[in-house]
């Protein structure tokens, strides 16, 4: 452990995603603080970028930046990679996998998981797409998908293995049909020769009455058009009511064979947030004063998608997208600061740089202010934000160079079952095999094969 | 599956390593032949690149290039995902955990796994080299060794946490002892800014007197310099007799303290093998004829690193390296079609095409013919003879600009802890912890902390 003065302040910050990091950023400008940012993993994942690793496009690794690396350059930040388990608020002291730690101020970060709203069957049979490993999970399965698809010889099982539902259909849904869908029309379809790619399908169920719900009708109406000419079927205006391991239940009673449910649907707070002993709001989120703290401890700041800052009966925050985490982690670390200086505290306003989204190839969405615009431009302007907001040098190039590749040649690099969990499933013994304390394995969640 | 007429042969090729890959290839120029390779992972890897990935420098998907894409130019080559359990020789049947598989003409080139001549503790406790997921686990392990040593209170954890022991002084091993070296003088040493970076130990133990066994004098005495320089504590003629979670013991009776032991040192035939019914030789190789014929099955090649050619008591095969798997899934190959149509069949020559190994940056020793070369154009010659033989262009664009990073900025990019197992490691709680199931983990192999 470091040395410090008495008059050093202990910050903690819990969490390396966008909320935290920006939080750690804000206060390695200001004398009289040691910060550590607390992650179970050493790095900071580019979320915005997942679904393109859950579709073969990129590596894990080209959107992902070690945490030491960006703190390389903030003397007063360190980094220690620990599981919090528990909070002690009243003696200022988190629990840990690696003992008990001591703040003088605190900032939760912890982000946020999938939400299955107790549908039965979803939390054990659907794919979540929020972790590095979730998004490899994804991957390699449905890769297996294929291959295992290939010699089958039943064509019912055929059709639950080439069958692929995403439930959810804001941006990330959308975004990833319109990857898969490529994946699978280009890559996949000149990997298996023998396959029948007519029996390929991708559906996108969805609660509203098209794709991409807040967005302008304009906009909403050119990702309906274009998930089409990607024969992706919407099934809007439609809930799923069950998940098995072989078909998904429609609200309607429709039910639809396939071992390929991933749900995008809908997030909860970090679970750990139940062991804190905070106030939780909708949705296990922690719920804070307009200014992101505790109402009973000033010192204790929420930000990014686990916060629920509330004023009387109204939340004010936006989105749970990144632009939303990176403002509450910068004003909760400037909030922080004010308390120990004794300034007044700001409320949280959440400032709306615009939305957008990409739907395949050349085409996206953009909504900034008053101007909404699609296609090619818009796709640009896609590409061009998110390699900005890429952090890494190195992970800028790489990306592009893939996007590059997979541009001009239609083809995805990444179409690697790797790694493959040392049990892998034997064809036909799916129930045999226990998914326990397995990683990056294929066809984990799903049988493959009644025999 | 396809059709095909009756006088087409069905030959099957186990493993898509470098002796399947390049037998596959050379059937893909005759017709009569339907081609089928087997391989438990739907990708080939460029093996004599692995230690980087073990080393932070290289992501497993950059030296991974899938099958599916390599046969797309074969028509007459498909693939196919599955694990082998056994053979009918008689029936000409493979047994797998996707069903029986018939053949007319086999070639098993199913590889070699990591030999611990029966050492005590060396299966449990050391890392082993031979495949993407072993190589993922030792960099994740290594990077948590750091993690947990920067805040670790007790001087000899530390020292266990911060001692890194290879075994084996062949190419493997002092390419991975260069390479671990730079990533702890360089990147590490600014990612942990509080550790006592004087406390890190990289020792190489090595049976003979020096590194690169075989090699001319001159370049191993270039090794075992270069080596020196960079802190590389060489224990030669010496040996392990003892492997523990928190030391090895030597011959001599010295302990060493430490978590991390990397075992380079041998090699054996896929343990399928055994379960083939086929004759074993030394170190669980298939014997066979100098023709890599099996003798009373002349439909039965074995080709690289699990054959074990023999000319009566003679072995008559080159080392265990790529370009004697590539010569012998070639010969197998020309063999097998000479067999089918009653040609006369060719004796295995290896032929010689020299070797090198790097050792850390802008230094590689080579061996070519009459040409012994060391430094700098050695280092340049190791670069590109790599990049040529390493499959895909986008694997060689982004491999080439990792390496420009690298040499460049003195970094290595891919330090991250991913993917994490579910069950991480509780610092402290290591005894607690199964090893059975999981994946890519850190620690998961060593005890972290006595409390």
């Amino acid at each position: 452990m470091s040395k410090h003065n008495s008059n050093t302040k202990q910050i903690i910050v819990l969490g390396g995603g966008f909320a935290g990091l920006w939080a750690a950023k804000e206060f390695s400008k200001k004398d009289g603080y040691q910060i550590t940012v607390i992650d179970r993993n050493n790095y900071h994942l580019f979320q915005p970028l997942l679904y393109q690793v859950a579709s073969a496009g990129l590596e894990p690794e080209q959107i992902s930046y070690p945490l030491r690396g960006t703190f390389r350059k903030m003397p007063n930040v360190k980094f220690r990679m620990a599981e919090i388990t528990g909070l002690d608020l009243d003696n200022k002291t988190l629990h840990s996998d690696v003992g008990p730690i001591q703040y003088d101020g605190l900032i939760i970060a912890l982000g946020s998981v999938t939400s299955y709203f107790g549908v039965p069957g979803a939390s054990e049979f659907a794919f979540s797409l929020k972790n590095a490993e979730e998004a490899i999970d994804i991957r390699n399965h449905i890769l297996s998908c294929f291959e295992y698809a290939q010699y089958e010889p039943d064509p019912k099982v055929r059709e639950e293995l080439l069958t692929f539902v995403i439930v959810g259909g804001g941006p990330t849904g959308v975004e990833y049909v319109g990857a898969l869908s490529e994946l699978v029309n280009n890559s996949l379809h000149r990997d298996f020769k023998g396959l029948h790619h007519e029996d390929v399908r991708i559906m996108l169920v969805e609660g509203e009455d098209g794709p991409l719900n807040g967005y302008p009708e304009k906009l909403r109406n050119y990702a309906n058009k274009r998930l089409e000419n990607l024969n992706v079927r919407g099934l809007y205006k439609q809930h799923v009511v069950q998940v098995e391991a072989d078909k998904v239940t429609l609200k309607n009673g429709d039910e639809i064979s396939t071992r390929t449910v991933l749900w995008t649907a809908g997030i909860r707070g970090n679970r750990v947030a139940e062991n804190m002993g905070v106030p939780l709001g909708h949705a296990n989120r922690i719920i804070t004063t307009p200014t992101l703290q505790l109402e009973d401890h000033p010192e204790v700041f929420v930000a990014g998608d686990i916060a629920l800052p509330m004023d009387g009966d109204k939340p004010v925050t936006g989105p749970t997208v990144a632009p939303n985490a990176i403002q509450q982690g910068a004003l909760a670390a400037k909030n922080l600061q004010d308390h120990f200086e004794g300034k007044e505290l700001k409320p949280f306003i959440y400032f709306d740089k615009g939305s957008l989204a990409t739907i395949g190839r050349s085409s996206a969405v953009v909504h900034l202010g008053k101007f909404q615009f699609t296609g090619f431009f818009a796709w640009i302007t896609w590409l061009v934000v998110h390699l900005l907001y890429l952090i890494g040098f190195r992970n800028r190039t790489i990306v592009f160079i893939n996007w590059a590749f997979e541009y001009f040649l239609f083809e995805r690099g990444v179409r690697l079952i790797m790694p493959k969990a040392k049990d892998t499933i034997p064809h036909g013994k799916a129930d045999e095999y226990s998914t326990e304390g397995t990683e990056g394995t294929a066809l984990n969640k799903r049988s493959v094969k009644e025999e």
